[in-house]
C-alpha cells in the first residue's frame, strides 16, 4: 500500500485531533545523521508529551497512510533516523524525560531521556545503569533500546536488551501495549520485549522503559595492556577469564594506529606509552571488597608472560578516566580522517586474529590504504574501519568503497560466519546487506512478523526491511 | 482451521514420504506429565534423526493439517508435551544428541541432548554451561530453550534464553532457519532467536542450538545463613551485592516448611542446623583468584549483624554438594506431600517479603493450610506452594483449588504487578491465567505472530495461546 507524505492536510487533520501536540517544520537537525551520508526530507515534525497523545498521533496516521519516522538522539551510524524518499512525519519524544519510577532494583524512564540522565538517576540511589556509550549525552534510551545498543560493558553487563526488564510501546494502529514490568523473571508468552528492542521503530514506538540497575563494584580499576598481536588479546582475556571470571567489565582493543590517527588530528589525549606499541586492550575490572584492582593488574601482567610486552596501571581515578577519554576519542579521530568504508562486524571470539590478519592480507591486495581496528574482544565485535593512505582524503577512493565493502563483508560472511552489523544496527544503510547476507527463512519471518504487526508499513518504513515496492 | 488426527491414514503418507523415519505407537510415557494432571492421547510418535527428516516431516503434516507436538524431556510442569484433546503426531527429538562444533566458547549441540550431557561436554573442555535444573538428567536442551527454563544460577548466568546464541530451527511449513551463530553481538535485524525460546513449540521446532559457555570461577563455595525472615534475606542480598558483586552465583531461599516436609517424607538428606530455623537462604559464590569463599563467607556474615542468626560454612565439596542436594530434594518433598496448588511466581525483588506475608495472611483467612515458599530471591521468582494441614491429603481440598489459585494470582497481579508463571512457562495448565491477566495488547500480538508464522495452527495446539474454535 503506497504511503502518503506528511503534507498540509494531513498536518491540519492531526491539529484537528490534538490540538495541544507540538508540531511544526523539522530543523535541519532532524534530517540530518552524523556520518553525512543521507539527508532527510521535510515532513512534520511532532513532540508529544506522553503516551496518550503518542497513541492518538499513531491512530490518525495509521487512518491517513502516513508514514512516521521515530527520532532519538539522533547519533546513530546507519541512517535509521533519515529517511531520504519520503516526507514521512518525525516523531520525537524529546518532551517526554520522566523518571516513572525509581527503586535499587530498577528504574522507570519515558524513552526521551537522555542516556546520561539515566546514568544520574541511577547514581542518585547508590546504583548503576550500564550501558554505556561515548554518544550517552545525547542518545536517548528510547533510541538505545530500539537499536539495541552496546558499547564498552557488554562483557559484563549486556547490550540494552539485557538491561530492559520492561517496555511501554505505542503500536501502528495507536494501541498502548504496557509491557512495564519490573520482574527479571516472566515466563508468560513470547518475548515481545526482545522482539522490539532491536527492531528499529518498525514494529512498534517504544514511549518508556523499565530498566535494570546494578550494584557497582566496591572496587574498580583500569589498566593499558601492550600485546604482540590480536592473538595475544584473545589469549591475554581467556586468561583474565580464567582468573577472574565475572569481574572483567571491560576489555578493548586498540590499534596502534588508532593512537596515530590521534596524534595526527587529535582530539588531545594522554598517550599511555612513550611509543605506541603495535596493539593495546584497556581492561576494566570490577572486584568485590577486600581485592585490589591494582594488585589483580599486576598479577594478570605477571602471569600473561610474553603475551604482554608492557603495562600502565592506573594509579589514580583521573589516570582511570584519562585511559576511558583516550578509548571514546577513537571515532572522533577516524571521523576526522574520514573512513572510506567502516565496519561494525563480530566474529566468533576465537576468529578474531584470524579475521583481522585475514581482511589485512586482501585488502594490502586490493590497494593502498590505512586500517584502524578497534573494539570490544569478549564480544567478538570489532570495528574495522578502512582509511585513505596517509595525505589522501577519501573522495579520491570513492569508486572503490563498494568494492573494499563488499570485500570485507564476503570475507566475513563466507569464511568466519560473521555479522555485518554487531551493535549499530541495520538502518537503510544495510538493508541491502541483510538482503545479501541473510538465511532466507529469517528474512521471510521478519517480513512476516512486520506484515502482521504493522499491516499498512507506516512505522519507519525502509528500516531493516525495504518498504513495499521499493 | 481443523486440525486432523495422526490416524492410519495419515501415518502410511507420512511413512511414504519418509521411509527411514521411525515411527510407531507412543508408550505412555509420551502421554503423561509429572504432576499427573493431564493425559495425552493416542496418535503417533516419530523419531527422527536429522533436521532435514524433521523438515520433511512437517511438510506432510503442513500438508495434510495434522498437529505436531514437540516432547522433550517430559519434565515440563505446565502440561505443555500433553495434549489431552488432540491425537496429534509426538515428535521427540531424542534420537538427534549429537555435538555438532565445541570450543571454550560455544558448544552447537542437538536439541535432543540432555542438559547433563551438554554440562559433561563443557566440562571436558574446562567450561561451563550454567543452566542448572533438579531435572537436568532427563530435560534436553530443546526443550529447556523452547520453554525458556530458569534454574538456580539466573541471578549470575541469565536463563536459557541469555545463555543461548543462535538456533536452527523448523518452521511451520518445513523451512528449516540456520540461525545457528556463534556470535555473542550480531544486531541485524528482529530477535527471533528469543522469540523462538521461550514460544513453546508453538512457533517453530528447535533442531539444534549454540550455546554460550563460561569459564568456571577459580574460588566457588557454598554457605547457609539462617535469617529470621524473607525481609532480612532480601537486604542480606543487598549486601551481599555491595561487597561481592558478579561473585554470587546463587541466592535461594528455603523456609523451615520444607525442611518439615523433607522430615516428614523424605528424601532423606543432611539437615544444616540442629533446629530448624524459620528462614534461610544457601548461596554460591564464585570468586576472583586469591579470594577465600570461606573467608568472604565469614566477612559477609560478620556484616550482616541481626540479618543473620546462625550460618553454616561448607568446609568441604561433599558439604556445599549436601547444600545443594537439600535444595534440590525440596521439590520431591512437596511432590510426596502433594500441594492444592502450586505457584511459581514471581514479583519486583523489594517486594519478596511483602508478598509473602500478604499470601500467607490471605490464606489464613480461606481455611486450614501449610505453605512452603522457597525460590530464587535475586530473581524475585518464588515457588509459592499451598499443601493441606498436617495430617489431610489433597483430595479434602479438591473443591478448594480453584479459589486458592485465584486468589493467590489476583493478589500477586493486582497488587505486586507479578507474574504467574516466572519460569516454568505457560504450557495448557496457564492458558486461561494468560487471558485473565495478560495486557490485551500483548495477547493481540502475541496471536497476530502465531498466526503470521504458523498459519494453519499445527505446531502444539493449545500451548501458550488457546487453539482457534476451543
Amino acid at each position: 500500500m503506497a504511503l502518503r507524505a506528511a503534507d498540509q492536510a494531513f498536518a491540519e487533520r492531526l491539529r484537528a485531533a490534538l490540538p495541544d501536540l507540538w508540531l511544526g517544520a523539522p530543523e535541519p537537525r532532524y534530517l540530518e545523521e552524523p556520518r553525512g551520508r543521507f539527508t532527510g526530507q521535510g515532513g512534520y515534525l511532532a513532540k508529544p508529551r506522553s503516551t496518550a497523545e503518542v497513541s492518538a498521533l499513531l491512530r490518525v496516521c495509521h487512518a491517513e497512510g502516513v508514514a512516521v519516522l521515530p527520532y532519538g538522539g539522533g547519533t546513530g551510524l546507519v541512517s535509521g533516523q533519515v529517511a531520504e524518499d519520503l516526507a514521512p512525519l518525525i516523531l520525537s519524544l524529546e518532551r517526554m524525560t520522566a523518571v516513572r519510577a525509581l527503586d535499587a532494583d530498577a528504574i522507570v524512564v519515558e524513552a526521551g531521556m537522555t542516556l546520561q540522565a539515566v546514568h544520574e538517576a541511577a547514581d542518585s540511589v547508590g546504583r548503576r545503569f550500564p550501558l554505556t556509550l561515548a554518544s550517552q549525552g545525547s542518545a536517548q534510551i528510547g533510541g538505545c533500546l530500539a537499536t539495541n545498543a552496546g558499547g564498552v560493558n557488554v562483557l559484563r553487563y549486556g547490550n540494552a536488551r539485557a538491561l530492559c526488564l520492561g517496555l511501554e510501546v505505542v503500536l501502528a494502529d495507536g494501541t498502548i501495549w504496557n509491557g512495564l514490568s519490573r520482574l527479571h523473571k516472566d515466563n508468560t508468552g513470547y518475548d515481545l520485549r526482545d522482539l522490539m528492542i532491536g527492531s528499529e521503530g518498525s514494529l512498534g514506538i517504544i514511549t518508556a522503559a523499565s530498566l535494570k540497575l546494578v550494584v557497582p563494584p566496591v572496587e574498580e580499576g583500569a589498566a593499558i595492556f601492550a600485546v604482540p598481536s590480536p592473538d595475544a588479546a584473545v589469549e591475554l582475556l581467556g586468561l583474565a577469564q580464567g582468573r577472574l571470571a565475572g569481574c572483567i567489565s571491560a576489555f578493548e582493543l586498540i590499534a596502534k594506529q588508532g593512537l596515530s590517527f590521534l596524534r595526527e588530528v587529535g582530539p588531545e589525549v594522554q598517550f599511555p606509552f612513550a611509543e605506541d606499541p603495535d596493539w593495546m586492550v584497556l581492561i576494566e575490572l570490577g572486584l568485590p571488597a577486600g581485592v585490589s584492582a591494582q594488585e589483580a593488574f599486576a598479577d594478570l601482567y605477571e602471569a600473561a608472560g610474553e603475551r604482554v610486552s608492557d603495562a600502565v596501571i592506573a594509579q589514580s581515578e583521573a589516570q582511570r578516566a584519562a585511559f576511558w577519554t583516550l578509548r571514546e576519542s577513537l571515532p572522533l579521530a577516524n571521523r576526522r580522517i574520514g573512513a572510506i568504508s567502516s565496519h561494525d562486524i563480530s566474529v566468533p571470539v576465537s576468529s578474531i586474529a584470524t579475521f583481522i590478519a585475514s581482511a589485512r592480507a586482501m585488502l594490502e591486495g586490493m590497494g593502498d590504504y590505512r586500517i584502524n581496528c578497534f573494539g570490544h574482544v569478549g564480544d567478538g565485535n570489532l570495528h574495522f574501519n578502512v582509511f585513505p593512505a596517509k595525505g589522501r582524503t577519501r573522495d579520491a577512493y570513492e569508486n572503490q568503497r563498494d568494492a573494499v565493502k563488499r570485500a570485507v563483508h564476503d570475507l566475513l560472511v563466507q569464511r568466519f560466519e560473521g555479522s555485518v552489523s554487531a551493535e549499530h544496527g541495520v538502518g537503510r544503510l544495510k538493508v541491502g546487506d541483510l538482503e545479501t547476507y541473510s538465511d532466507p527463512a529469517k528474512l521471510a519471518m521478519m517480513r512476516a512478523i512486520k506484515a502482521a504487526l504493522d499491516p499498512k508499513g507506516i512505522l519507519n518504513p525502509g528500516v531493516v526491511l525495504r518498504a513495499e515496492g521499493k
